[in-house]
C-alpha cells in the first residue's frame, strides 16, 4: 500500500538524498536520452549532486549511458537513459472471466502479457487464489530465467480491499472475508518481494495515470466494467483510497428503484444497468437458456458483430446502457471534478456505441457547465489493471529507495 | 489556493529550512507548552536546527517563551507556546440569509465573530460584495487597532469557484460568471495581503480539520445545509478540489426523478429535498403566503419548537428529510470512504431529529459494511465557513513561510 504524508515531515540529508534520487529518476524517464548537464538544468539540482546519483542510479543499473551525442550546442555530452532491464514487476488481475499477468520492467516496457480463462465466481476463493498463485509461479519463472530481479507483485480484485491485503467484500464474486494478500504469499511460498493486493479499479487508474491516453492527468478517474463496475480515482495526482481503502464503489450507486436486481441484493444499481451481465442480458436476452452464462468473451464479440451490423434492438439497448451510463458518470463529475473519465473492459470495447448517448447523459446531468471540462473516453489500455498492478510494485524504486538484489 | 505538488520535487537547503520551520510550527502548535528539547526529541530534528529556527520564529513573534519549568526530569527548561499575537486572519463566508465574518489569531483563537442579516438571493451581486466588502473593512479595522497585521482574507461562496477565484455558477444565489476574488479586492481598495475564495463547503470542511469534533481525521467530508448543500471533501489530509475546482458538488445529486423542482432546473436533487428552503417548505407549508421567504432564522427557530413539542407533522417531515439525506450520504461513502461525515447549518441544527433516519439509511445503502466505518454525526462548529476562510488564510505561515509585516 503506498502511504501518504500530508503533515509537515522532519527532513534530513537521507531523505533529500532520497527525494533527489526519485527527481532524477523520472526526470530520465520523461525526457530520455539526456545528459547530465540536462537534468541539473531543469531540475535545479546543482551538477556534483546530479553527478553522484547518476553514478550511483548507474551502478544499481537503473539509469545507463548510451554514449555521445553532437546533436547540441556545446561540447559532446553522453546521454542517459532508464535500464530497469534487471529489474521486472508483476501485475495479476481477476476477471470476470479470466485471470491476467502483465510483467514490465522499470522502463515500463511490458515483458509478457498472459490471459488464461478462468471463471472466479463459480469457485471458492482458494481455488481462484490457487489458480492465481500458480500463473504468478510461471510469470515469475519467465521473468527471472531472463536474468531478471521481480521487485514486486500486485494483484486486483473486483471489490473491497482493505489495508492489509485482505478482502471484506466482493459481491460480483461471492466473496466475504477473503484474506488474499496472505493467502498468496502463502501459495507463492512466501517470496522475497511484497505482495500487494488493490481493488482492480484502482490498479486500473494507475495504469492510466502512467500509460493511457490521459497519462499524467492529476485528476482522472478509471470506471471499469466487466462483472463489477467500480471506479479508480486519481485526484490531485495521487490514488483517493479513503479511510479503510474502500473508496471508489460506484457500482452499486441507485440510478432507478424500479430497476433490474443486483447480486448486492439492491435494485437499479450502476453494475445492474451497465456491467457485462446486466449488458449481456439486456442484449442478447436468449443467451441464459443454456444456463448462466461464465464465459463473456464470445457474447461481448457477438454484440459487437450485432451492432456493426446496425442490428436495430442491439442499438437500441446500446444507447440505454450509455444513457444510464452517462447519469452514473455525472455523479462521479459533481462529486469530484475530473478531467477525464476512461472507461475500461467491455465499456471500452462498446465506447463506439456507448459514448454518444454517456456523453448527452453527462452533459445535461453534472452540475458545472460544461462537465467541469470533464473528458468522457474509451480506455487505450489492454488489461490495464493488472498493468497497474505491475506499476504499482515498481513504486518504491520510483520513490528514490534502491531495490535489494 | 493552496497549491499541492504530487510528484517528486527537488529538494535544497532554503526547502529544507521552510519544511523543517513547517514541523517545528506545527510541533508547538499541537503539543505546546514544549521545550527545545521536546521538539528535537519528537520531530528528529538536531538540538542545533531546532535552536536556530526557534530563534527565528520567537523572532518574528511566531512563538514565545513562557518561562522555565522544572516538573520534568533533568534540569529546567524554557517552554515555548504559539504566539501568534500579532498576527490575523479574517474568514467571511455568504450564507442563506447573512454574511459572517470571523477573525482568529494565528493559534486558532476566535477574535471576533459577527453576523449580519443579508439576503444575497435577493440583490444583485456586486450589492453583495459590496457588503461584504464593507463588513470587511469594518472587521479589519477592529483587529488591525488591536496592533494586529492581517495576514489574509478568505471568502465562502454556496456555488462553484475557480482557481481565479471567480464564481461561473452559483444557482441558489442567481450567480453566473461573477469575478468574486477581483471585485472584493478592489473594494477593498487593493489590500497588501491575500484575497482568496472558495466553496462554503471546502472552507468548512477545513476548519473541521483543524478546529471540529473530528479535527485530525485525515479523511473526512463536511455536508453544508442552507441554501445549498455542498460537500467539502478532505481526502489523506487534503482538500479534494478536481481539475477545475468544482469537486465536492453533491447538492444536484438526483434522488428522485418525481420529487420537488430545484432551483437548478432539475427535480429531485439533495438540495431540492433537504437544503434549508425545502425543508422550511416541507415542514411549514403556510410560511410562503405572504411571499417568499428571505430570511430563514425565524423558521428553523418555528421548526426546532415544533419538533421540541413532539409536533407529529414537523417529526415525520423531519425523519423524511432525514432519510433522504441518508440516501444522499450513502453516495458519498461509497465514493469517498470518510471516516467521518459532519452536518453543518440548518441540519446541524435539525441533527436530533434527523440523524436516526438518517444513520439507518447511510447504513442501508452504503455499499461497504458498516458504512465503511463512518460515522454520521452534526458539526460543533458555528460559523463553520468563516472559520475555515481565516483559518486557510494562515496556510502560508503554517507551511513554513515567513510572513512579510
Amino acid at each position: 500500500m503506498i502511504s501518504i504524508h500530508n503533515e509537515p515531515q522532519p527532513t534530513d540529508l537521507g531523505d533529500v538524498r532520497v527525494a533527489n534520487r526519485a527527481v532524477v529518476l523520472r526526470h530520465v524517464r520523461l525526457h530520455a536520452p539526456c545528459s547530465r548537464a540536462d537534468i541539473a538544468a531543469h531540475t535545479g539540482l546543482n551538477k556534483a549532486t546530479v553527478s553522484s546519483l547518476v553514478s550511483e542510479l548507474i551502478e544499481q543499473r537503473l539509469i545507463r549511458e548510451i554514449g555521445l551525442t553532437e546533436n547540441r550546442v556545446g561540447r559532446p555530452a553522453t546521454m542517459l537513459v532508464l535500464d530497469g532491464e534487471p529489474y521486472a514487476a508483476l501485475g495479476l488481475q481477476i476477471g470476470a472471466d479470466e485471470l491476467v499477468a502483465v510483467a514490465i520492467d522499470l522502463g515500463g516496457n511490458r515483458l509478457l502479457t498472459w490471459r488464461r480463462a478462468f471463471a472466479a465466481g463459480t469457485v471458492s476463493p482458494t481455488e481462484t487464489l490457487r489458480a492465481l498463485a500458480a500463473l504468478a509461479r510461471r510469470a515469475i519463472g519467465r521473468v527471472t530465467a531472463q536474468g531478471r530481479t521481480v521487485l514486486g507483485l500486485t494483484v486486483g480484485v473486483p471489490g473491497l480491499v482493505d489495508a492489509a491485503g485482505a478482502v471484506p467484500l466482493a459481491t460480483a464474486l461471492g466473496w466475504q472475508e477473503v484474506p488474499v494478500a496472505t493467502e498468496l504469499r502463502a501459495a507463492l511460498r512466501e517470496p522475497t518481494f511484497a505482495v500487494g493486493v488493490d481493488t482492480v479499479a484502482n490498479l486500473a487508474a494507475l495504469a492510466e495515470q502512467r500509460h493511457g491516453g490521459y497519462a499524467g492527468t492529476a485528476d482522472l478517474v478509471h470506471l471499469t466494467g466487466g462483472i463489477a463496475v467500480g471506479a479508480g480515482i486519481i485526484a490531485a495526482g495521487r490514488l483517493l483510497r479513503g479511510g479503510r481503502g474502500f473508496a471508489g464503489e460506484i457500482g452499486h450507486l441507485c440510478l432507478d428503484p424500479a430497476g433490474p436486481d443486483c447480486f448486492c441484493g439492491s435494485r437499479g444499481c450502476l453494475t445492474a444497468l451497465v456491467g457485462l451481465p446486466a449488458v449481456v442480458r439486456r442484449l442478447l436476452p436468449d443467451v441464459e437458456a443454456d444456463g448462466p452464462v461464465t464465459d463473456y468473451l464470445p457474447e461481448l464479440q457477438r454484440i459487437v458483430a450485432l451492432a456493426r451490423q446496425d442490428d436495430p434492438a442491439v442499438l437500441s439497448g446500446l444507447a440505454e446502457t450509455g444513457r444510464h451510463l452517462g447519469r452514473g458518470v455525472a455523479v462521479l463529475v459533481d462529486l469530484l471534478n475530473p478531467e477525464a473519465v476512461v472507461l475500461g473492459d467491455h465499456l471500452a470495447t462498446l465506447a463506439p456505441w456507448l459514448l454518444p448517448a454517456a456523453r448527452s447523459g453527462l452533459a445535461a446531468r453534472a452540475h458545472a457547465p460544461g462537465a467541469g471540462g470533464c473528458r468522457l473516453d474509451a480506455s487505450i489500455l489492454d488489461t490495464a489493471a493488472a498493468l497497474g498492478g505491475a506499476t504499482a510494485a515498481l513504486a518504491t524504486v520510483e520513490a528514490g529507495r534502491l531495490p535489494a538484489r
